[in-house]
């Protein structure tokens, strides 16, 4: 999952390598399943709407555009595009091409240090029952689509991914096989992460420093603020008194939707609670 | 400006197409100076840090991935990049190449509603004096640059731009000459674009009904909020009991930099009024 290509931490606004000393764990703690790199680029792929394509141009240069997709069931991007543009005239010409789908960043956020995705093959024109769930895709983040996709000079295209690189940050990234990629499930809890986040951190002080005294491996944990969430667990972001830290805590169970984010982190507090309480924790 | 490849204006979430019907000016208004799309596609590149790169990997796919940069005076990205990663070693077999660098856009807009350009032409692997002002651009996004791009195994590219296209969202584009592109000045005032437009919409909105009601055009305006400000003058967003309008009010000069916006408004001021008090508005 890590590899050669991962530039050598350029720091920017407290990125990798300008920060404190990083305090380690006061314990040993279970591993925290995480999502696969298959996983990972499954769920940006169906969190964004719009990416940049490379298709290649008459004189042979690769060019580079905007373009609005919905994904397929397999993850597959389907674009809806217009002959006349240079990216539609390019790829009724070639049809090999690739999509690169980022995470939007924030300002001050170095935009290396975010997950995007690229993903190559070949797309191809679909038409009969393939375009229509091909543009019920696509028209599930553009309903409009529906009318115009039926245009004469318009085509729906089906990028049938052979490459996949998906990239998480500084220093973690991966290869996807293909089949792994189509088969992958995205994670559901996408949509409801930035609520469920919020929430936590305004709400949940307490649950979160307990998560990270025990099962997230800083006993002396000050504070603890939720950074991410997704299905498997919560990633913090520690303070300590030996400086700051990162812990993942697992939930009990993979989330399997949205509406189970909530009940997720009270299931996780009754865990580490037992946890804690039940001797486990020799080394306190 | 504008052509053929735009789209049929899909609408999403109350973009073009969706709304109520557009009022008509209730008198002529003088021409607004607008930016030319040379000078548009200059300053969405000044003013964002990263962007797509379309390379040609190996197998002959074009290769799209997410690079940052810094831009020369003439506006040439110049990227920093590890041999190691795939599109570095495909610029090292085909300079050929382009790069998209788009407005970010918030939820809920359509991300084809809003501007993007593209910059197609030859990467050079600079090296020696050029390299130093090339590294010292990149760095003036991304300081830590001018430790890594020293490193064996980073390059340093500058992109000789030989095409340009600008699209400044629906039906909003067009071709921009090379050299025109590399002889615009990027409009100054960017960086003071946000913070100028909150204290306008804030502050003053007695002035801002009464531009639109003047030199905007619509003398029944009944609320007008700033929706847009560069060096030549504000674009409104204006109520009246006909339906909503847009508008475009120039300054009485361009603007030469950011610290000049807070001032302008007011010069505007004054000039609406003369114009109002003068007679002029004889349909009055």
């Amino acid at each position: 999952m890590t590899d050669a290509a991962s530039p050598p931490q350029p720091s920017f606004h407290g990125g990798p390598g300008s920060g404190p000393l990083v305090a380690a764990p006061s314990h040993e703690v279970p591993p925290a399943a995480t999502r696969s790199p298959a996983e990972e680029a499954r769920t940006l792929v169906d969190s964004q709407i719009a990416g940049s394509l490379a298709s290649l141009s008459d004189d042979g240069t690769p060019w580079a555009s905007i373009v609005t997709y919905g994904a397929t069931a397999k993850g597959e991007p389907v674009l809806v595009l217009s002959s006349m543009a240079e990216h539609g005239r390019n790829l009724q010409r070639e049809p090999r091409c690739s999509i690169v789908i980022a995470e939007p960043v924030e300002d001050g956020v170095d935009p290396l240090d975010r997950a995007r995705v690229t993903l190559a093959g070949r797309i191809v024109d679909v038409d009969g029952e393939e375009a229509d769930s091909a543009i019920e895709a696509h028209a599930e983040n553009f309903p409009h689509a529906r009318a115009y996709a039926r245009y004469g000079d318009f085509t729906t295209y089906v990028l049938k991914v052979e490459r996949v690189r998906w990239v998480g940050g500084f220093a973690r990234m991966g290869t996807v096989e293909a089949a792994d990629y189509a088969a992958a499930e995205p994670d559901p809890t996408w949509p409801g992460v930035a609520d469920a986040r919020a929430h936590l951190n305004a709400d949940h002080a307490d649950a979160l420093v307990l998560w990270a005294r025990t099962l997230g491996g800083y006993d002396d944990a000050a504070t603890a603020t939720c950074e991410a969430i997704d299905r498997y667990g919560v990633d913090l972001k520690v303070v300590t008194p030996r400086g700051p830290a990162s812990a993942r805590v697992a939930f009990a169970e993979p989330v399997a939707a949205p509406v189970g984010l909530r009940a997720a982190p009270l299931e996780r507090v009754t865990r580490a609670n037992a946890w804690d309480d039940g001797g486990l924790n020799s080394h306190h």
